[in-house]
């Protein structure tokens, strides 16, 4: 049971986001240019940065939102996303991947933990100044929804199969009209 | 020195939100529902959230952009705010405010550490949902700009006279409209 009165039953994130429309609106639309807007870092890949932070945050709801979300857009199956969440180094994505999946690690520990060296390696692999602000935002912005969502006590289906769904729908929607009733 | 090139000078959060205006916007109206709305906890309450989790984060730019405007609107002096900062149990704030920041210093390290008895505490000392509600997401917010502040290893100036002038400019001109560049 949610520590407050969400007045309302709805899972995660959309708990509090139905109890509270006013700061929903900019949380919707934070993460719709963080995660779709026009970026060189596919869709695919921000939902894996997002994915592997939320697993890191131990949020159960948000790293399997956003990792079905993730395996939608790579057409990837479960055991890949897995895999990143496990060990970024020895699963299967590109180095440069690697190097801004150990970035957003860093920010999930604390801000001052990312180094000048980890950049440097992210650079030397192709990483632009707006990738790497994008990474280190899109961290920092996980390590808000996790804790709004635990912090709170929402509760989360067990069935993979919701996550499936909700994948396919925000996929088409989007985050910024986002409707928590629906 | 910034981790990349922000294309500008400006301190702390200012340099990556001119950096990328498009993220600024909703972190920015987020801030101002937040921190600023009609609320039964008042703007130096929830500035006092905001700078006790900064504080917890060691975050300089944002525990003195927000001390600062914690004091402005509480009409206090620096001692007070660094006494809350040291310890919230020995410091001249209401018991309300201290169940409060008890659950923001929660959240600050994960989500699922803000526990029933703590929500049970602030219920019984007159707590409402809302204020629940927001104090999560307060908290919950800054483990997000703290960490994009210095995920990008942003600087920030030593004298406290900047910070002074930006609190009166703030509370002035709210969050919504911020330009980055002013």
């Amino acid at each position: 049971m949610a520590h407050i009165n969400l007045q309302n039953d709805y899972p995660g994130i959309r708990g509090p986001m139905a109890f509270s429309p006013q700061t929903a609106k900019p949380l919707n639309e934070l993460a719709e240019v963080l995660l779709r807007s026009d970026n060189t870092l596919s869709r695919g890949e921000r939902e894996l940065i997002a994915t592997y932070v939320s697993s890191l945050n131990d949020c159960f709801f948000c790293q399997h939102v956003h990792g079905f979300l993730a395996q939608h857009y790579l057409q990837c199956n479960t055991d890949f996303i897995n895999e990143v969440k496990k060990d970024i180094v020895s699963s299967a994505i590109s180095e440069k991947m690697k190097a801004l999946l150990s970035i957003a690690a860093s920010v999930q520990q604390a801000g001052k933990k990312v180094t000048i060296q980890q950049i440097e390696v992210a650079k030397e692999l192709g990483a632009t100044d707006k990738e790497l602000h994008d990474t280190v935002l899109i961290a920092a912005a996980f390590c808000m929804f996790n804790r709004y969502v635990d912090g709170l006590a929402t509760w989360a289906p067990e069935d993979k199969n919701y996550y499936i769904e909700r994948a396919k729908q925000r996929a088409e929607e989007g985050y910024a009209g986002y409707d928590a009733d629906k």
